[in-house]
């Protein structure tokens, strides 16, 4: 694993009145994944119960405490801003929380478009988001790599990548595997303690920035690099920081994360079916160097048993590749596929 | 035209030991293309010679002078940093020289990365790759402008779009139609008084960006909109700019910009064949909004006449579309087969 030269943190995670919902991901994703410990969640409308009720099956738990001064109590060396508010801006009661977390001498961390290092001057603030100086142009020095590098991408934007990844990269360690999980946005960062929101670089810098950090991963000299996708080239939004991603990061293989394809990706443009976007994936990816799709990670979540097992056939059958849902079942067929799948060469090398 | 509100400006070009060569870009762009007067250039190595001796058939003429002092007998307004050195440092020469020109009441405008603004507090410095501030993200507005949008990709980086754009531009105007050139990068930029570098934005914010662009050119209802491509889907290093461009700017068609396709993209990759590439816009582009590939534009500036004609007609062939080398020749072609090309629909609406 990557020696992050950070500290050992001890996250206090603030999610006052949203620890139950789904959007708190960040909140959750650290919890679920963190390599740091959660010591306790901040969130008053669930104060007296426990993590695990909330989010069963994880084999962490953590008190869920009412206020900043029980939170204390358990001895946390950083508060996290556990929810990404909808159009960026923090509550003001949440500012005076962190503000009464700083002067105990806690580290803010934040995954916050909204920088917060300027609100609190003097005081320890990690803004996740905030890209380091000095990124270079991309180089081609990713070309060279010795492990083997897997990318995830998708038929949608917010669709499960990142979660996809996290379950590869635990299940090839659990098989003995070395696995690194390179984070790329804002809720890998704050799990893994390290990587950088490559949808905050200067769009000149998105290759370089997602080349930096698959030869930070390499260092280690894993088994596998499993870089965390983001957006779609299908969503008008967000496919420059899809592709940025795909051609800096020089992938071996591409695993396709997909969902519900009846749903649309924005503003009546339905999701591409994943047979046709893993092709289209495939030919922009091999402008540069091969890539194939080797496998398709479904995200079934909204869907009962039955129903997920139809569209994990169905979605194998259209695609002829290796289906599953690494959550809800097992990523073994996934990372059976990515196992199997050869190193490829940049084309003119 | 759009309306920029700025100042008309009176330029001093400030090219020292630079002015012959080629890739004094935004230099030449400006003093063939620009809304605004050139009335002297700085190249003590070329003094009391003529812009026309370096680039002939212009229609414009400016003396070149060996010293500020000369220049600012002319009056201009502003002084244009007419060099991006490679590593982007600025010699210290041009630094005094600069200093002097602010002292004496000149706009100092630059293309550069490096920012000026802070080496001159107090003095008007126009940082030409300095985004605005609040860029939106993609709003998917841009679906619904009246006007015919037309994008130039390309087979390659520096292949010569901006240049086959503004030709395209002038024989639409030549011909009698309203023309808009959208700007988006350095040099256009200053060629067209507006606009913004959208390879210097948030990734996140690159195809939010160029749709503003685009919108902006549409509130005078012309008959076309050119919009400047940048990078291309095949380089690595840039690809993600390409792409947010693309996405971004909701073009109805494409022109493809290509020259010889024996040369390398990056490292031993080499350029894609303009079929295979234009094949894969299309595809790209189609995930949101149809935009075919309408013509190509040829840059054979390398080739004797002979040879021009042969790729011209090789690649038409190969293509099976109206090719032309707009500089050497006429836009014509290229501005025929936008012209006859329909608006196109976001899929889904």
């Amino acid at each position: 694993m990557i020696d992050t030269g950070a500290p050992e943190r001890r996250y206090a995670v603030l999610a006052e009145g949203w620890f139950a919902n789904r959007s708190a991901k960040t909140a959750h994703g650290l919890v679920r994944y963190g390599k740091d410990e959660v010591v306790a969640v901040m969130d008053s409308t669930l104060a007296g119960g426990r993590v695990a009720d909330i989010l069963p099956d994880l084999g962490r738990d953590a008190p869920i405490v009412g206020t900043l001064q029980e939170a204390l109590e358990l001895a946390p060396t950083s508060v996290l801003v556990g929810l990404a508010p909808a159009g960026g801006k923090l509550p003001e009661e949440w500012m005076e929380t962190l503000l009464a977390a700083a002067e105990a001498g806690l580290e803010i961390v934040s995954g916050l478009h909204q920088r917060l290092a300027p609100e609190f001057p003097g005081k320890p603030v990690w803004d996740v988001r905030e890209p380091p100086e000095g990124i270079p142009l991309f180089s081609g020095e990713g070309f060279e790599v010795g492990p083997k590098v897997a990318l995830t991408v998708g038929t949608d934007s917010a669709i499960g990548k990142m979660t996809a990844t996290l379950e590869i990269a635990r299940t090839a360690r659990e098989a003995g595997h070395s696995a690194e999980f390179v984070p790329t946005g804002q809720t890998g960062v704050v799990i893994a303690g390290w990587g950088l929101c490559v949808d905050a670089v200067v769009s000149d810098f998105v290759a370089g920035a997602s080349e930096q950090l698959m030869l930070e991963a390499a260092k280690t000299s894993p088994d596998l690099i499993l870089v965390e996708g983001q957006g779609s080239l299908g969503h008008p939004a967000y496919s420059a920081v899809t592709l940025g991603l795909m051609h800096g990061s020089c992938p071996d293989c591409l695993i396709l994360c997909s969902a519900d394809p009846h749903e649309e990706v924005f503003r009546g443009v339905p999701r591409p079916s994943p047979a046709r976007v893993a092709r289209l994936y495939e030919e922009v990816a091999s402008l540069i160097k091969p890539a194939p799709v080797v496998a398709v990670s479904l995200n079934t979540a909204r869907l009962d048993e039955n129903e997920s097992q139809e569209l994990i056939a169905a979605i194998a059958d259209e695609t002829g590749l290796p289906t599953a849902d690494p959550f809800r079942s097992s990523a073994a067929p996934i990372l059976e596929a990515v196992l199997e799948a050869p190193k490829t060469k940049a084309i003119g090398l």
